[in-house]
């Protein structure tokens, strides 16, 4: 079989990481720096991160959480604090100890140079996450419990110093969101918390067309300092795992370590009960290599910065001024008098002075979810050319303009349903269930072998051996309703896979970025 | 005469600093932070952050804007670049060295400390300003005269190891956009800093209320590296100068140093002439200064979190179902039917379990343009209870409730008008002709001397001289269509206060935050 020409290279099934890279560059998203490890994040990329914050803003909003904004810079001292979090986050902190420079002259080269000076008595790290310093706010706005719920989020740039960055999915500097909230009771805080985790859910299967398995962190791979990690995990095209966002029940771990305390009902002193929970520019990761194809990045229609395009096809000049014009008007109807989800519809006419099979296959790549052709003949017919990049980039229907401008949103939610159903079916078509050890040992020799679930009782020792041995984690023990095939569960036996001991609960093991 | 209480002590007249800090605690914005010189930002502050942000962003697009975003950490070679932009921003820097923390056990104590360890080989700074590293990727970006204009702006936080930090005016850590942009010609790179210019402007009048002289900065004022430097002068209720915003002309001085270069419509190899801009958080401390009052903050209607504040009067048990009713009825017909410069009113019920009268002043000092009780009474007579923040908090009107639903914005609009116009009279009232050394000399030593404005020829020499002996400044040469009082400008002479040679401009003299 020989394979059809496609404009990304090397294809998904060549190479996927090197596919990757490909892919974002071809759609202008994001480029490395010169600052170790760190992106910049170019206009089609960071509209996908707008759309995405706005999006989740309105959803946090509408669940009582309200925004404010903590210092960038952490003293050293509140790390210390809570030593399992800061352990965890020691190996990779930015560390500002200088806060001058000063010029001298290179004896050997007659340049300038700019060396640090003004040393700082007790040096800061850059926040790789924000718990000790929104905890230390915490401890002063809280006095009683009628200062309890306590609903903040912070959208703001977090750095950890990563050994081998990738764009988006794991770079030193990135961009997110942080909720922090402190409650009277642990009841309440673990509502909040899995409120949260099923907001997140629901952002990544309506907003995204990305189909997560919710489930809990085992104590290996929780949130240093966390008494229970929730996580929603979703599956790319090469079986692999993403840990697409977390929401963390801290218990009274920080509250303790930083005086988070209240005088209760009855009076008596007690303390908080905290969680956080975040989601970052990874998810922008994630849907890359959820949904897109050999030809290029594939949007998710809610997040894309412009859902319509519009291109003029102008073959002769005494047609082309009423061309463009036609192009406008579709462009403004639509902006103006139609729109998706309560947002208006984001359409753009490319009247640039180029070819069109140039400027067609630039959206191909870019994953503008509808691409339209209009030229002399269609103003006369009043027809429009239609092509969805959900489908094959050849695919072309026309279509009466008019039913066009009526249907674009039932258009835009065909395609997110069609871009979910199928990363669903994908999803659910690599997850094996697995009962026995010799099979278990022998499947992560597969490529891309996907996720196994298995009946589960181990230990976090035994955990970490047969993580270690296969380059695995458990991804998580996913919760009652994670919407897991009937089938699959039904398959997954009832005694641990490893200890014979009756399981615990199922754990889904795979390999992960 | 014995003075009114008022809610805020000290008053603006009894000491003005002391005065604004009260201003932010009452109204509950922002605090110090116990990393050097760095605030929170509280919800009720943040939330004028968003407006800013939502609004200013929204002409950016309209004007052509695209944001992207940059990394925090600049090598300090990229700095070396540019002599002047180091120079200027050498004392302030914030450096990155380290990008690990080591735990090790203090002796004496038995303690864990953290130590800074894994020295980098190329210090960082957090970026003071992005000139530098935009510039690197414009410079990637670039090639050809079909790149440009290149029309980028960045919502980031940046930092200036400040020495004396005063809340929102003046802090290590503040949140702001930066503009940067790079043109074909000169022309065109001085009409993008001018109409950015006069962007500001529009925006501190239309939507902060606030009165701004347009002009330009001489040598000694203006940005590192700029070839010339706008900037938009507010006067504060003290008489000082707060520079909101301010636009620069870079020429081809950052596009040398980083080699932004392209091939032009000749062929023939040019450099960009770029510009940037910026306006921050420094936004909030000019509306504070500029319109609160002895009771607290005054909002200007289009950036108040809440705009209506409806508070129940329930004096009764048996009619605070109804009244409550009744007041949330009210919020939702104004937030969904009603709307304010396009956007939908922001009304909020504030039904907490406390005191009428603490309810109301805790609104007042939070600064919320419009409050309105209801109580049981006013159902029956179908009437609200109307006070405006823009007047004195013990005046009262009953109004139709019809008939306020359908004023509400024509209200706010009739707040932000009075506060312009106050803010207007009061600066024009504090500006001095001034056309004699002596009389110059003399001024400075009045309380609250307002702005002087003088013919002027001087060096910069001379006006450094004169800048240190008062501790003022040349805020600004105002542009020839300033929006200054004709009066004023007549009795500005022709020779320059200093020198008795012609004027080249007009100088506004003044102290400044």
């Amino acid at each position: 079989m020989s394979a059809a020409k496609t404009a990304i290279t090397p294809t998904r099934q060549q190479d996927f990481p090197e596919w990757y890279q490909q892919v974002i560059k071809a759609a202008d998203l994001a480029e490395n720096s010169e600052t170790r490890g760190c992106m910049v994040i170019k206009p089609w990329g960071y509209g996908i991160w707008e759309l995405i914050q706005q999006q989740l803003d309105r959803r946090f909003k509408a669940t009582g959480h309200q925004n404010a904004y903590f210092p960038l810079l952490i003293p050293l001292s509140y790390l210390e604090k809570e030593a399992e979090h800061a352990e965890g986050f020691a190996t990779e902190c930015a560390v500002v100890t200088h806060h001058r420079l000063e010029a001298v002259k290179d004896e050997e080269t007659g340049k300038t140079k700019m060396i640090p000076t003004g040393e700082l008595a007790e040096p800061y790290v850059i926040r790789p996450t924000s718990e000790t310093i929104i905890g230390a706010a915490f401890a002063r706005w809280v006095q009683s419990y009628r200062d309890l719920p306590l609903l903040i989020n912070q959208w703001a740039n977090v750095m950890r110093w990563e050994m081998r960055p990738r764009l988006f999915l794991r770079t030193a500097e990135f961009l997110w969101q942080e909720g922090h909230t402190a409650h009277e009771t642990k009841d309440e805080a673990i509502a909040e918390t899995r409120m949260i985790h099923r907001l997140y859910e629901e952002f990544l299967r309506d907003h995204l067309a990305i189909p997560i398995v919710p489930g809990e962190k085992t104590e290996n791979e929780r949130f240093p300092g966390a008494d229970m990690t929730l996580t929603v995990e979703a599956m790319v095209q090469d079986c692999k795992a993403i840990q697409a966002g977390t929401s963390h029940y801290l218990g009274q771990n920080f509250s303790k370590a930083q005086n988070i305390s209240f005088a209760g009902r009855d009076g008596a002193q007690s303390f908080a009960e905290t969680t956080s929970w975040g989601v970052s520019t990874r998810l922008i990761g994630t849907l890359i290599m959820a949904h897109s194809d050999d030809d290029g990045l594939v949007l998710p229609p809610r997040v894309a910065t412009q859902q319509v395009i519009i291109i003029p096809v102008t073959p002769k000049e005494d047609t082309k001024e009423a061309v463009l014009a036609a192009c406008h008007a579709l462009a403004d109807t639509l902006c103006g008098t139609k729109s998706y989800h309560g947002d208006p519809i984001r359409a753009h006419v490319d009247s640039r002075d180029l070819q069109g099979g140039q400027k067609k296959w630039e959206w191909v790549k870019k994953g503008a979810p509808i691409r339209i052709e209009i030229g002399p003949r269609d103003i006369e017919s009043r027809k429009v050319c239609l092509q969805r990049r959900d489908q094959q980039p050849t695919e072309k229907a026309f279509m009466d303009k008019e039913e066009f401008i009526q249907s674009v949103p039932d258009i835009l939610q065909q395609i997110h349903d069609n871009l979910l159903s199928r990363a669903l079916e994908f999803r659910n078509a690599n997850i094996f269930a697995c009962n026995d050890m010799g099979e278990f040992d022998k499947h992560w020799e597969k490529e891309n072998p996907g996720w196994l679930a298995t009946p589960w009782s181990g230990t976090a020792a035994e955990e970490d051996v047969l993580s270690k041995q296969h380059k695995i984690t458990i991804r998580c023990l996913p919760i009652e309703d994670a919407g897991l095939p009937e089938e699959l569960l039904a398959a997954v036996g009832q005694d641990c896979i490893l200890t014979g001991k009756a399981r615990n609960s199922v754990a889904l093991w795979g390999r992960s970025y």
